[in-house]
């Protein structure tokens, strides 16, 4: 079955309808709706209008508040912590990422903790603000455990992205945004449907052993963390480790397997250790350590140089982070957005549940 | 053949002797005796006195300045950048993540950038600086590029290390200190005397074909990023990007393919497009976000939980960032500090050049 194709305003209006509709206000509607779309024009289609019913179900859980009273608990001249008051972290996060943005103007970088929040959508929307600043952007959060350490088989840990957007002068900005899992789920979902089996190192069954098998991450099985090849596995847990801790431990929020999951099906865990999700957003004003105009031609010249590198056998040329999510965007804007028939679906059930049109 | 074991400061006072015999101040040889005695004893002995004569070596083919006038050139509330005056990186780099910390007391972060200088020792040493006054500590360094980006047979990154240090209440802290390549120099060179073929993943041939002969870096190879996986590579090689780019874009030190080799008998490429090697040093102070004493107990609870983690089949616990190192520490305290025969014989002929006993 083919993809149905949409323009990204028909569904960026719709998408923020559908968050008013649950008492959002405008403004954050509209922000939330920006979320989401950014990473379905940029092709991550699992962080985009694919998870809207998630959030939906969420709020009718209680767990999602549509009107947060955010609150920036603790302050200093580069560094605080906000209190998002069961936000969505597709409101959460920009606001935070806004502050942290305020503070490295005026001291050169700014780092806004956030707890008690929930899915913050694809982390390169909130690095991209700071690189739109001409600052470099980062972007952490916790999430829901489904990663196991190293010498482990236990959920421990989320996909834990860490994200960096960084501008240029003439390129579009440098942007790396990745779970430090070896594979995201949505990998083991495709080759599922496909009914193909996975790649080593990506997955350890019930018991513990790898497996090749997609099925059995639900069977209870636990992705492995970047870099995982049997003996070594020790980096993806520390860098996923290190995430957990920057936004959950930091923040006050709840952290490791006490992460609450994101669908709404699965109680959060008793005894948990601080409240909701935890991100951290932060900035870095290049113009703090030189002329910004310099620093923007020094990454002009690194991008030109990386994309001179010699390709190895089997490619025709060498990327710069964010460059392959780039040219979608590119092909989007005149294409518009594939929506499978599962999205298609679930969208058009939101739009009779809220009397709106899709 | 077997290791001789030497104490810790016996080693000690010979390095510190050592660089104070090229020109150090008292001070300056401390500090720089001490980065590398750190690696000694935490096991990572690719980074300590084994790299004595090597620093030597650049001494004497004057890329490294043994009185330099360290300048902060630039300079925010938190945030800045050294001018390194081609000073060793065991001496710099201490220098600037004090200024970090200093920063990080007064306005919850610090970031310091730093350019001209030459390789840092490991990277754990600057990281424990912030953790020991009860801050997070990173620590980014470029390096010699000898790493392939991800469709690339080209060296273009060192192994770029992203380290981190996070304080804990009861618990020694967390440290991870990892190269963003899929191995470390080291595994190869170990291999390669051991004869024995290296771990799929790891290297590319001077082709650009994945090679399991360690030998084949030496003859023109390339190393792989992190989590490389045919397939995959995308992210080691952002991660080693973004190391790149936060330590010598960022200061105004060399990049990517330009970084001086750390070996003196090869030179500087031409048209660098900076000064020497760069690194960036930050701290957090957790106090910004919440009280201390509440962060250290959360980091005592973080570790509780995941030291409690479920085993995988064949192994009987569950490690936390750096608690190997730590525990290497422990007992070389007792043991002291074994050196293998070449490193010894390195150090024998430093102590003839320089008349010192060892």
């Amino acid at each position: 079955m083919s993809d149905k194709f949409f323009e990204r305003e028909r569904l960026l209006t719709f998408t923020q309808n559908v968050f008013t509709a649950i008492g959002f206000s405008e403004s954050d509607a509209a922000t939330a709706a920006e979320v989401l779309l950014m990473a379905d024009m940029r092709g991550i289609d699992s962080h985009g209008v694919a998870r809207l019913s998630g959030y939906v179900r969420l709020w009718e859980a209680g767990r999602l508040n549509a009107n947060p009273q955010m609150t920036l608990i603790r302050e200093k001249l580069s560094a605080g912590t906000l209190e998002a008051d069961r936000a969505a972290g597709l409101v959460s996060a920009p606001y935070a990422m806004k502050v942290a943005i305020e503070k490295a103007k005026k001291s050169g970088s700014g780092w806004i903790a956030v707890k008690n929040s929930n899915h913050f959508g694809i982390a390169a929307y909130h690095s991209l603000m700071a690189a739109r600043e001409g600052m470099i952007g980062f972007a952490f959060t916790n999430a829901s455990p489904l990663v196991s350490p190293f010498q482990s088989k236990e959920r421990m840990l989320g996909t834990n992205p860490i994200c960096v957007a960084i501008p240029a002068g003439n390129f579009p900005p440098f942007v790396s945004d990745m779970a430090t899992s070896a594979a995201a789920n949505g990998k083991l979902e495709i080759a599922q449907r496909a009914g193909k089996p996975i790649h080593g190192g990506w997955l350890l069954d019930k018991q513990g052993n790898e497996s090749r098998n997609p099925a059995d991450l639900k069977a209870g099985g636990a992705l492995l963390p970047l870099g995982y090849s049997g003996e070594n596995g020790h980096k993806g847990y520390a860098l996923g480790a290190m995430v957990d801790i920057l936004s959950g431990v930091l923040s006050g929020a709840s952290f490791g397997p006490w992460v609450p999951p994101f669908v709404a099906f699965l109680q959060p865990k008793p005894d948990q250790p601080g409240e909701g999700i935890g991100h951290l957003l932060g900035a870095i004003d290049p113009e703090a350590f030189m002329d910004k105009t310099e620093f923007l031609d020094r990454m002009d010249l690194w991008i030109e140089r990386f994309k001179a590198a010699e390709p190895a056998p089997g490619y025709s040329e060498v990327l710069i982070p964010g460059e392959p999510e780039y040219r979608t965007e590119q092909e989007r804007i005149k294409t518009g957005i594939p929506l499978v028939e599962d999205v298609l679906q679930d969208l058009t059930q939101l739009a009779e549940k809220f009397g709106l049109g899709l």
